[in-house]
C-alpha cells in the first residue's frame, strides 16, 4: 500500500472541503449578477471570505481570492521592487531581488522590513522565520494550518495563502491585505473583488478553501499537529539511527511540525525520490513546482551547503493520520535503499 | 418556482462536470511532483486537455489552462497592442484599443486581422461575427458549446474559452494557441503549462471543464441547440406580440440560438431586472461583470442606439431544458409588468 509523504507539495482534500464544494455546485448564479441566483453566489463567497479571515486571525483585513498563491504573489509584488532572500518560493522570487543574507540555520536577516518579503515557513526545510514588525509581504503558504499564528499579529502588510496546502482544492488562494494597503490590479477587465482582481470567481474552490481553512484551524487548536510533530520526530530519530552520516537540515531550528529535509551524502535527491516511489512512498526533492528540474536545491545552497550535498536532499513531509508504523516502514525501506545505492557506488 | 434565464452570465453545472470533479477530488498529487501521485494528477490534466481540444476542434493546438477567460485575455493580449471594437467583453477591452467600427447590425469591420481581436459571439446581443482569416485573437467564450465551429478552421491565432458558460465550473478557462504562437507569461514563478502560466493547476476545475466541454459538443452535434433556438424564437414572437413597441436587437442578424436582447422604450433595464427577479425570473441588463453599474449598454451604443434606449435593454438567455411553457410564462409576466411600468410613468 502506497504512503503519501509529500504534504508540503499538496495535501489530500479534507472531507469538510469536499462537502462544501458539493454544496457550492448547486449554486447556479454568477456572483456579479444582481438577481437572487447571483446574490446567493455572492453570499457564499462573502461567507467563505469571513470563514477564511477567522481561520487566519485576519478579522478586518481584506482578503482577495486568487487562483493560488502564485497569482497572489504577483498581485502583492508587482510594482513594489521588494527585497527577499534565496529561500523564498519561486512564486515570490520571480518578483523580488534576492539581496537578503541567509545564515547556516536558514534564518534570513531583513534590513528594511517595509521593502522586504519574508516567508513564515520554508517549504523544503520547514524552517520558521521571525517576521520583523512592518514587513511588506510574507508567504504564509506553508505555515497556515500547521503552526499557530494570527495575521493581525504578524505585523506584516500582506500575506499569501493557498488552499491545497491545508486540505483545500488546488487552484485557489488568497492575498491578505492589512486594512488600507492597496494593490495595482493585475487582472483587469471586470470589477470583481472590489476591483482588485477581475474574472468570475471560482465559487466552488472558494467554498472548499474556506471549509478547509476552518477545519485546519480547528485541528491546529486541538493539538493535531503536536501529534504530527511526535511522529515526525520518531521518523527523524529512526533515519539518523539507520544511517548515521545523514544530515537532517534544520533539526535544531524552529521548524514546521511535519517536515524533514534529509541529506544523504552520495545519493542524488532525484534518485532517492524515484527509488522511494518504486518502493511505494511519495517524497520529493525540492519544491514540487521546480521538481522537474534536476539541480541542487537553491534553498540549501543559500544556507551554505555546497552543490553536491544540496543535490542529495529529499523532503519528507507528513500530515495527520500518518502513524508511527507508517514512518518506520518508510525509514527502513529508505535506509535499505541507501545501503544498496552506496554499495553500487563503491 | 423560479426560472433561470441568464445562461450567458453563467450556466448550471452539468452532471458530467460534477462527476468528473468528484472523481478528481480523489486525485491527491501535485501535477508537478514526479512520484506516482503527481503523475496521476498530471495525467488527468493531460487527458482533460485532449478532451477540451477535441471539443474545440483544436487538435494540435496548444491549450493553456487559466483561471478563466479574463486571465486568458490578459495572457493573449499583453504586449500585443491589438485593435478591437466597443462590443468586446470588458476582459478583452481592458487590453486593446477600440478603434474598429461597428455597424447598426452589430457587425465589426476588421482592417488588420493580424493586429486585431474580434469576438465570435456577443454576450449581450448574441450577434455572431464572421472572423477574418489571420485574426490575432477571438473571444470564443459565448459561442463555444452553442454554435458549431472548429478552432482549427477559424483562421485565428488565439482563442479564449471559459468553462462556466457551457456547464462547467466557474474559475477555469483556457487560452487556445495555434501551433507556433507564443505568449509572454503573465504569471511567473513556476514551470507549469509549459512555462506559459505558473501556479499549481486547478485540477478539479480542469477535469470539470473538459467533461462539460465534451458534453456540450455532444449536445450541439445532437441538435439540442436547434431546439433551444425554437424556444427562443417562440419567446421572441411572444414578446413582440405582447408589446409591439419593443426592439429585439439583432433579430434579423445571425446570432446565438439562445439569446434575446430586448429594448423596452421607457423602462430602465435595471428596473426590468429587479421587477422580473421579484416575479421569479433571472434575467440581466448588460453583461454580469458590469451589471452592478447603472449605465447604458456600451454594446448597444456602439451599434448606434442613443443612451436612452441603450439603458432600457435586458438580456434573456436560455438553455437546454427550458420549455415553451416556461418562456411563455416569462413573456406574460414581463408584458404585464411593462404595462404597469408605463401606467406609473404616464
Amino acid at each position: 500500500m502506497r504512503l503519501y509523504l509529500d504534504w508540503n507539495a499538496t495535501t489530500p482534500l479534507r472531507p469538510e472541503a469536499r462537502s462544501a464544494m458539493l454544496a457550492a455546485m448547486d449554486v447556479v448564479g454568477n456572483p456579479s449578477s444582481v438577481h437572487a441566483e447571483g446574490r446567493a453566489a455572492k453570499a457564499l463567497i462573502e461567507k467563505s471570505r469571513a470563514q477564511l479571515a477567522a481561520a487566519l486571525g485576519a478579522d478586518g483585513a481584506d482578503i482577495v481570492f486568487t487562483s493560488g498563491a502564485t497569482e497572489a504573489a504577483a498581485l502583492a509584488s508587482a510594482g513594489r521592487d521588494l527585497a527577499c532572500s534565496e529561500v523564498e518560493h519561486d512564486a515570490v522570487l520571480a518578483w523580488c531581488d534576492p539581496l537578503l543574507p541567509v545564515d547556516a540555520d536558514g534564518r534570513v536577516e531583513v534590513r528594511a522590513p517595509r521593502e522586504s518579503a519574508l516567508q513564515l515557513a520554508n517549504s523544503e526545510t520547514g524552517i520558521l522565520q521571525t517576521l520583523p514588525e512592518g514587513l511588506a509581504l510574507s508567504d504564509l503558504t506553508q505555515a497556515f494550518g500547521k503552526v499557530p499564528f494570527a495575521f493581525n499579529w504578524l505585523g506584516c502588510d500582506m500575506g499569501l495563502v493557498s488552499a491545497h496546502k491545508l486540505g483545500g482544492p488546488k487552484g485557489i488562494g488568497a492575498l491578505v491585505l492589512r486594512q488600507g494597503i492597496e494593490t495595482s490590479a493585475q487582472l483587469r477587465g471586470g470589477g470583481q473583488e472590489m476591483g482588485r482582481r477581475a474574472g468570475t470567481e471560482n465559487v466552488i474552490g472558494i467554498a472548499g478553501f474556506a471549509a478547509a481553512a476552518e477545519a485546519a484551524a480547528r485541528d491546529l487548536a486541538n493539538g493535531v499537529w503536536e501529534e504530527v510533530a511526535e511522529i515526525r520526530n520518531i521518523l527523524d530519530s529512526a533515519l539518523s539511527d539507520l544511517a548515521n552520516n545523514t544530515i537532517s537540515v534544520g533539526k535544531g531550528a524552529s521548524r514546521l511540525p511535519n517536515t524533514i529535509c534529509l541529506i544523504a551524502p552520495g545519493w542524488k535527491g532525484e534518485t532517492q525520490v524515484m527509488a522511494m516511489d518504486l518502493a511505494g512512498f511519495a517524497v520529493s526533492a525540492g519544491s514540487a513546482c521546480s521538481s522537474g528540474k534536476v539541480r541542487a536545491s537553491r534553498v540549501l545552497r543559500a544556507m551554505g551547503f555546497e552543490d553536491g550535498l544540496a543535490s542529495q536532499a529529499i523532503r519528507i513531509s507528513i500530515g495527520p493520520g500518518i502513524t508511527r508504523d507508517d514512518v518506520l516502514r518508510f525509514a527502513e525501506s529508505w535506509a535499505a535503499a541507501y545501503v544498496r545505492a552506496r554499495a553500487r557506488a563503491a
